[in-house]
């Protein structure tokens, strides 16, 4: 499993706008304990409200590793940022990266962090040899978010329920398995990068033999219902081998994202396709609840809507946003 | 998609015993067309019925690539091969493994490959970029083999398939998904080496927009039923739209091979759950037939089995290698 080194110094290079920042305002919301303070080129309008503080004085205070917090990033590391990086990596720092382009795909960077002696992380990239899935039945309880679509909740609902257990005083562990949820975790295995061959070996190896009572909280990827990402579903759901499932979805995607051909499923559908598939490795799983990005409806169109699909499913409806997840971690045995 | 240099030169080493040269024998006997002849180290006992070229002498008839025709080797080329080996480089083959140690990892054959400007190709690690999946439905007819488990005849089927539709006269191509099929067809895409994200993809790739009346038969791999292997699995079959099914059994094998506490499901739920997630990429999809390996069955009891199994799913039930599969390929539309 990738393991980065924490705590972070978050840095924010000359990002003009607030949605730039989408991954540095997440790590600062989900994992707190694992962020020390903020950097930027001067002048840059984006601020987190976090101590600031240059690479070196973030290293000196025990800084583990830089973390590019934005997003949108095109082909190239912009030379504005360069001075920072490099400033980073001579003060001991890892640089973290979950962009597109490869921090490795740049010499100065790569030349700079061998003679150093740290590490250039490019999360999205990161491959590693997984053995084959072997189907063994793991010691422990495993939940694990699974969508209708894409992008619709599945990290941020995986967190939510993390939390909720741990306020319910259980043991459990978020595993995350796409970029920015590694970097919240500081660890995890960027899943949709692993050869389909070893993605179920993969997604056994992020949740290993566990304490009878702990929880592992398994972030989802894909759908079974896209037409490109399945694979990546079944083989994460297969090798997962959870004990509940949280399904999450958005009521105003009627089709897949980028994909108008394909419609979303009724949730009942959705439920049963994901029930079916999951039993192969764990033959008890069962629907704990489903999650539901709920923004774009007012508070009697949500309690409605919820009334219904607790209706349709017979399991809580929660909008982690809206009141939190605690009604489906209530229903989980021994929390 | 990748593409290999034919004609073959068939090498069988030093090899002890008949069954090592199974990969050999599969392509003396499914793609004739491509094979010039055999080599092997002097004393060999093996031996394939073939004129018996060497390197310089293959070459000299027009051999594109040298291929290693042994499935049972393990950790290294043996010494006694690298004379054979580095004479063909010196002969402009390339050469061609579907070995688990790649030819790659040999520097003394990298070098002389270099040096005369020939390929090492590792059928079983070659790795490319693909694009992700799209869902667009393209043109031309295409039939997919599946099955309720790995190693029991998808490729042998999905062969015997297109050579009794070329039979018929209809526009037909074997769509190579593995080593020993993509050295059978000279060209494939190995498709349990794709980074899971892009399988689908990928599968899109290897049977691309065709003539109306062309048909695709692409060979399946792994099982949805194993725990292990159905990424691959979901993701070849939806990237490969495929409007027909053929699904591959082995009435002796109860549980998953090599995964004992996986039973192999009633043909007709497996026939059930591949049609269920096979019309996420095309509504239509239709089983057409069910290929049995009944070499455990004497003629009385294939009879009663086969009148079963076709009770059951109200399809034709054939064995490649028992009559063929010409019972399948007549009932397709326009064949």
């Amino acid at each position: 499993m990738l393991t980065l080194r924490t705590p972070y110094l978050l840095y924010l290079g000359d990002s003009r706008h607030e949605t730039d920042a989408k991954t540095a305002k997440g790590l600062r919301d989900w994992c707190p304990q694992h962020v020390l303070g903020e950097w930027s080129v001067p002048g840059c309008p984006v601020q987190l409200g976090l101590p600031r503080l240059s690479p070196a004085e973030a290293a000196a205070r025990g800084a583990g590793s830089l973390v590019i917090g934005i997003a949108s990033v095109g082909g190239a590391v912009p030379d504005a940022w360069l001075p920072d990086l490099l400033a980073a990596i001579e003060a001991g720092l890892d640089l973290v990266s979950g962009m597109h382009t490869r921090l490795s795909s740049f010499p100065v960077l790569v030349e700079a962090a061998a003679r150093r002696g740290v590490q250039l992380v490019d999360v999205r990239h990161l491959q590693q040899p997984y053995p084959a899935g072997t189907g063994r039945k793991r010691t422990g309880m495993r939940i694990a978010t699974v969508g209708t679509d894409c992008a619709l909740g599945k990290k941020y609902t995986a967190l939510a329920l993390t939390n909720a257990l741990t306020a319910r005083g259980a043991k459990a562990t978020f595993r995350a398995t796409g970029q920015t949820g590694i970097m919240i975790a500081g660890q995890g295995i960027p899943i949709d990068a692993v050869v389909s061959d070893f993605v179920a070996g993969a997604a056994e190896v992020l949740s290993p033999d566990n304490d009878a009572d702990h929880w592992d909280v398994i972030e989802g990827q894909g759908s079974l219902f896209h037409p490109a990402y399945a694979a990546v579903t079944l083989g994460l759901l297969h090798g997962s081998q959870p004990d509940y499932l949280v399904l999450c979805h958005d009521p105003t995607r009627l089709t897949i994202e980028h994909r108008p051909g394909f419609p979303i499923p009724p949730l009942d559908e959705a439920a049963d396709l994901y029930l079916r598939l999951a039993r192969l490795t764990n033959p008890t799983v069962r629907l704990a609840g489903v999650s539901i990005n709920s923004s774009a409806l007012d508070e009697a169109a949500w309690v409605t809507y919820r009334a219904e699909v607790e209706a349709l499913l017979g399991v809580p409806v929660c909008d982690p946003l809206r009141g939190g997840v605690d009604a489906i971690v209530s229903t989980l045995p021994g929390v």
